[in-house]
């Protein structure tokens, strides 16, 4: 996607130092626009457990290419195949809700196995990652255009007249290599024409939404506007939402989706308003394993402090202010459980399918 | 209420200089504790709008006290009755959604209408308005009385084990002259020795809960936690919740209840994971005159620049930081309304009524 009209995808390796991953700092966007070097599957656990890099695919693809840093070590280390598994297991501990993150360690441990002790070891370590970033790319291209026809559907049915879609958190391209899931859509409708208008939920604590999804509608000229998470039901209840667009992190066999904090309370409110509830996902994020969404998914809990101070841009510079008295405890939970019931279609790269139909696309 | 262990009411007439009202400035709170000298209708009405005081009991206490400065200024411009007549529209135009507002002020000027050209007019004046601020302190009493059998009666069915309650923005002692509505409950059971702890809704973009509710609760010693608005449909399904109590700024014949915006969220959450939802108010804050609720209650927007921007402490001073990217717009709705068949109780100062039957309270 366009930065000040320059293509990024979210995450490559240095011009003529390839044995370097880049990344855009995202936690302190969009006040900065800084361009990280990651020089060690440390540094790239770093990156992924502070957020600088967050988002199910982004996740997944960083995870990949951390794998790739841990090749290079093994070998520049007497080819010590155990730098491998212990940089899988640091880089699965990082996040615990997001599947994607698993899904792609694996798929590199696996081709790693497999060409370990080859003389082109490093350069299979490297097209193995590139494949995986690639194949999440093109997955949400593809997402982009069953979402498309299904917002020209929309458009059409409502006379059109422009388009007002809710989104939660981030699942655009920041949250993916390139496109996103639930903005991608968003991206090509507005490229072919139609008039749509993004209702962004800031997503506390981390304000994915006010920060990142903001941002990213900005720089692609796609109108929109900031609400508080509490805003949507409000909006709703008076006819200014036609669909709810959001991300996932995991979902399982049958259907339920983890997600960012709160998308479950956009679910409901939905639900009553009879507004359309989209997911968007790569098959990537499917975890046939489990089926219960709510009693199996992990949720992972953070640090209390992103709820009780927050960093914000005052006087030229980047500043945390605390936000609650001193001494009142916090707590902050990363993710919520929708219930299948709640969820109209999810839009894969394989089509639109009823929650409860995913399973054909599970092994 | 204590506040370090002095004993405060929210809005008092100056010691020795009855001109004069004081209030706490609930805008710099947590941070700072400042009492304010008011000292004009003009003033009062600045207090209300810039929410320095906030909440509906406060609102209209505030404004009562606003008519009796406009009384004496009445009487200092040559008994200028249209002093009167113009304050009251002033005053009513600060805040639209809260119908105390309203109530207070149309029963300060009945009785000024009343007592004119007596000689005693600013007495009675002073004295119509402490009997609204006493007025509503006893009935936060009252509620608090009805809220603590009802706490009770939840912590024995859940075999005395602590309880889990859920608020949403300030209905506080700081909402109110004293005590509180959807607090008073809380902390009359705390008196009482039931263990209660209480998850405080940040309440984005004003932080009414993270800022006074956790504020009030620490003052008073009661266990609590602050949360993101996001995260109570997550502890809902997850059985962290014994009951949800919030407050409200208008109730219709039909129960339908206007609250802070997201409240309706909530009260989705607590339908669909069978959590006892109620709302406690002062009978002032009902109007008989309206029935359905989302269509006929007047919604406040505020400035976009209260979701852009937050104030928080940094370096021992308040500092204001901008959260958003710079051009993108924001929307700032002050309430929503949540219909009355998600409510299971209003606790009021005649008892707890479901909120179809609240009609036997309305004149």
């Amino acid at each position: 996607m366009q930065v000040e009209g320059k293509h990024y995808r979210t995450i490559w390796l240095k011009d003529a130092e390839p044995h370097i991953v880049q990344i855009i700092d995202q936690t302190v966007l969009p006040h900065r626009f800084v361009i990280i070097d990651l020089h060690s599957v440390e540094e790239i656990a770093h990156a992924i457990k502070s957020m600088q890099v967050r988002g199910a695919g982004l996740i997944g693809a960083t995870a990949a290419y951390g794998m790739y840093l841990a090749a290079i070590e093994a070998i520049s280390k007497g080819k010590n195949y155990e730098v491998l598994t212990k940089s899988a297991s640091l880089l699965r501990s990082t996040r615990p809700t997001a599947v994607n993150l698993a899904w792609a360690v694996n798929k590199m441990l696996q081709a790693l196995e497999e060409n370990w002790g080859q003389p082109d070891f490093i350069t299979c370590a490297r097209q193995s990652a590139h494949a995986i970033a690639d194949e999440d790319a093109a997955a949400c291209q593809q997402i982009a255009s069953y979402g498309k026809e299904l917002l020209c559907d929309i458009y059409i049915r409502k006379g059109e007249k422009p388009l007002n879609i809710l989104t939660h958190c981030n699942a655009g391209w920041l949250a993916f290599v390139d496109y996103g899931t639930a903005l991608s859509p968003i991206y090509s409708a507005f490229d072919a024409g139609i008039p749509v208008h993004v209702w962004v939920d800031e997503t506390r604590p981390s304000n994915q939404g006010a920060r990142l999804t903001a941002w990213e509608l900005k720089q692609q000229g796609v109108p929109h506007t900031i609400i508080a998470d509490n805003v949507g039901g409000h909006l709703m209840q008076h006819g200014q939402v036609d669909l709810v667009i959001v991300g996932a992190d995991r979902i399982t066999r049958t259907g339920d989706t983890a997600n960012k904090i709160g998308t479950y309370l956009k679910a409901l409110a939905a639900k009553d308003c009879s507004v359309p509830f989209f997911v968007a996902a790569t098959i990537a994020t499917l975890d046939g394993s489990l089926t219960d969404g709510i009693k199996k998914i992990p949720i992972e809990e953070r640090h209390a402090d992103e709820v009780s101070s927050i960093e914000g841009w005052a006087e030229d510079k980047l500043t945390t202010v605390r936000l609650t008295p001193q001494g009142s405890p916090a707590k902050n939970f990363g993710f919520d459980v929708t219930p299948h019931r709640l969820i109209t279609g999810v839009i894969t790269e394989r089509g639109i399918f009823k929650p409860e139909d995913l399973t054909a696309l599970m092994v």
